[in-house]
């Protein structure tokens, strides 16, 4: 079968304009908006487009969606479900036997088990009409029954599948809500909470709301995680960056973002808000108290509405280091509703549960005015609402088995199986990654990703330069071409120009732990043999 | 309890901007974009926003978003869920005892019960931990089980919690373009599938590709479903209208759409599409094969790419017209993927089974050429797939238990007792609206809604002008506020200038429509009576 990418590149070739045919031109072939992104799987035969007489074609596309990028679900990804599909119809035919998704935060596509508790009561949930027969008794802990029942109630007319309240179940909410405040220990109120379908779709909501065109600026770190390019892009806005230092574990300097929000408005750019990812991801670093003070009183002197990812909250690993929601640092520095714009975005994905298929999360919307808050509730209201079954997980993780519930023990054991496993896998990979020539890793004290510096000879530069491809792309197709493993180019994330990066999850189950680990060790070091000076 | 609407209204009338006092403008308080929404539940005490140094104001907000409006949720459900917690606190205060939202396609919200066997299947896969139990047996039907084995053998890894692939789990799309393929009797490519959080999203990206700028214009129905205008407000571009012919049963007449298209383009409009809404929502007509083959030829020859919403295609309730496909039209005049741009969309919200609160549906992308394809896999990418449980229903509803399966006769007695009801309820509430003086409503061959026209005494009209709302939407909230039955103005759908109406589902439970009935013809009948000349 011919492939769909040979299609696109001779598409590519065929058009008019002639950028990756120059050879002196620098530019990466892959670093081009329009050519990262192959559907793994063709419908049509690869013809040209010219055989086509239809009326959309990438002239008329909108260009704020040609701009847009998603490394990590780009080319690389689509390499390796083809590599997959060829596991599976060609035996023997590759030097590995599995394909290793490292490349994102999908922890049960490898392994990892959901927490039983919490499936328990989305299936009596689902399937009502069995919590009353006595079989039940004997396939679910009486709390998941009586946790089932409870929300059932929370639920108009126990309709589960009835769209709900645009901004979520009510009750789901209050029980969020008195999650959110025990984990803060300030007020939290169900009515700032918006339940929607993981993280992304809230994060595209409030760049909707904040981007009219490209004189609005969004401050982002970088290295950040490419949800937020994409959607910025997508909006129209301004992506204005602000380097994290790696030298320092990923810090978070004041004085960089201050450089930066400076040059923004001196071009011109009105800088609307300040995202900041803590736990840090592609970074993995755990920002301390003081410097999440000073960056909520930057954002209120500047006035900035703080974007606060704080979808890792549960991942951290270092026994020094301790996650504080931006809520709870701006009310304990006496800042309330009408002092600071403060968004949080939670998901279902991360966390302990990763149960990233279920699509449920939650933003924590304080500090807007009730015009606003108007807009954002309309804004939802047209997508009328968000997964019931996603809802129903958000309030489960915000309220878990307690000490005394039938099930805390086997929960207990489940997420500190979990955690505890992670934090000995991001240990293991970090010390594996840091053994290596020329790599340097930071800790991930939080998150799960390691972002190690790769330092690549100057032939394999030149190398990839011959293929049309970025450095660190070429590092990382090579790595997947030799040993199965897929990891995200740094490229993907931003980085400091002429340093090259990777991301790599720590989510491979920790039985198949060494096994990376000694594939990663032996490509690397023939990778180094092979173009080494 | 001070009201959030209240700050709201505050603040619009200390704002500089006064033409909502100006008591010669003609413009419809409701009808301004930025007036229409109320959260129905305030957080914040209703201060002035002037109490506040926030940064994000409504001068601040994107533009697109101040213009955008989605009636469905709009103010009237706010008044009705205000409505709804004084019944609960202050029994016997209002002259009814229960809401009925007949203002949202939202079955399950009104009692409808869930497919038994959809739903068996749903929890299976939430929790296969049970698959293997023996009280299992005892509870759920044996091609439940079976089905739920099926369907995690499609999963890779068996990862009900894992991020898919970002059109959907491929064995999922297996399953519904066999379905497709049963139902048009042409090959349908599992590839040519998208799986979204229902057909909202879908539509979003859709209009997100086609849409740059304000320059791009969709022709739409007037009457329409709101998340057209919506969508295209939000994305910035230009909604251009083709009116349905009232007379003749809401007739797509050809000849309308060709004017409109030329009268855009005139104005220098590119128009990209042509939304088709088959059955019509909120019009309920069923279009004629024939009227669809002009479309498509239309279509064809004018290269406007065909978005067809065929959410109600389960939705049928005259023997004499049945539901065709635009795919099933296009191919069986002999055009394939070269001749027509054609997106159909799905959703598991309505048919017989309205399972809204699951967010399922997809779209089937046919006629685009290769690095278009790409681009739309792209923007799918970005928010990384949509929820697994919908992924699975909407696999289901495309593949419903077969003869001599175990569930069939439950499954199809289920099946046709809603649908046959539907057909039922559809009949008496069009017989009741024709009954009363100054309506008119065609009859709801399909979907399930009713759009019957209004023609109300100069008096009403002018005591809504002196309320500062659009004849409609006064009537509709009088009818709220003396019933509890919740429509929508036909404001909110689009309507020939000077003629007034509203949509009415046809979702109240069976045993309901003779109190839904005899409330609306008391209702109307005083209504006439206080305002007749």
């Amino acid at each position: 079968m011919r492939r769909f990418v040979i299609g696109r590149a001779r598409t590519l070739l065929e058009r008019s304009s002639s950028r990756y045919q120059q050879p002196n031109n620098p530019t990466y072939f892959l670093s081009s908006s329009s050519s990262r992104f192959f559907s793994s799987e063709p419908s049509m035969d690869s013809s040209d487009s010219s055989d086509f007489s239809l009326p959309v074609t990438l002239d008329s596309l909108n260009p704020k969606v040609l701009k847009c990028e998603y490394a990590v679900r780009g080319e690389i990804v689509s390499i390796a479900q083809r590599l997959q599909e060829e596991l599976m119809t060609k035996k023997g035919a590759l030097p590995f036997d599995e394909i290793l998704y490292c490349n994102i935060g999908n922890p049960q596509s490898l392994g990892q088990q959901p927490i039983t508790f919490f499936r328990e009561v989305l299936a009596l949930c689902d399937h009502p009409a069995i919590l009353d027969r006595s079989e039940t008794q004997g396939l679910f802990s009486a709390d998941a029954i009586e946790r089932a029942w409870k929300i059932l109630d929370q639920i108009p007319g126990r309709a589960t599948g009835a769209y709900s309240h645009s901004q979520g179940i009510k009750g789901l909410r209050d029980t969020i809500a008195a999650g959110i405040e025990v984990r803060d220990g300030f007020h939290c109120d169900p009515n700032d909470i918006f339940l929607t379908d993981g993280a992304s779709p809230a994060v595209h909501m409030m760049m909707q709301l904040l981007i009219s065109s490209e004189a609005d600026g969004i401050l982002c770190p970088i290295p950040q995680y490419p949800l937020y390019s994409a959607s910025i892009a997508l909006h129209g806005g301004t992506l204005v960056p602000y380097y994290l230092d790696e030298a320092t574990g990923w810090g978070l300097e004041l004085s960089e973002v201050k450089r930066q929000l400076e040059a923004a408005r001196s071009k011109g750019v009105t800088v609307r808000a300040l995202v900041v990812i803590n736990p840090g991801n592609p970074t993995g670093q755990v920002l301390a108290e003081d410097n999440q003070r000073e960056i909520v009183e930057f954002c209120r002197q500047e006035g900035l509405v703080l974007l606060a990812d704080e979808v890792y909250q549960e991942n951290v690993y270092v026994p020094e280091k301790k996650f504080h929601s931006f809520k709870k640092i701006a009310r304990s520095m006496g800042y309330g509703e009408k002092d600071i714009s403060l968004v949080s975005f939670q998901s279902v994905s991360k966390g302990y549960y990763g149960e990233c298929g279920k699509r449920g999360g939650y933003m924590e919307v304080t500090g807007f005015t009730p015009d606003i808050r108007e807009q954002i509730y309309k804004v939802a209201s047209v997508n009328l609402c968000s997964n019931i079954s996603g809802q129903i997980l958000a309030s489960l993780v915000m309220s878990p088995p307690k000490v005394g519930d039938e099930s805390y023990e086997s929960y207990r054991a489940e997420r500190d199986g979990i955690l505890s496993s992670l934090a000995r896998r991001a240990k293991t990979l970090e010390d594996a990654f840091n053994s290596l020539e020329g790599v340097t890793c930071n800790k991930a004290e939080g998150a799960m990703y390691l972002f190690p510096r790769i330092h690549l000879p100057e032939k394999a530069i030149k190398a990839a330069e011959a293929a049309k491809t970025s450095p660190d792309a070429f590092y990382c197709r090579r790595l997947l071409n030799a040993t199965g493993i897929v990891v995200v180019p740094g490229s993907g994330f931003g980085q400091v120009p002429g340093t090259l990066h990777f991301r790599c999850t720590i989510l491979p189950q920790e039985d198949k732990i060494p096994a990376v680990v000694s594939r990663l060790t032996d490509f690397h070091k023939s990778f180094m043999d092979e173009f080494r000076g």
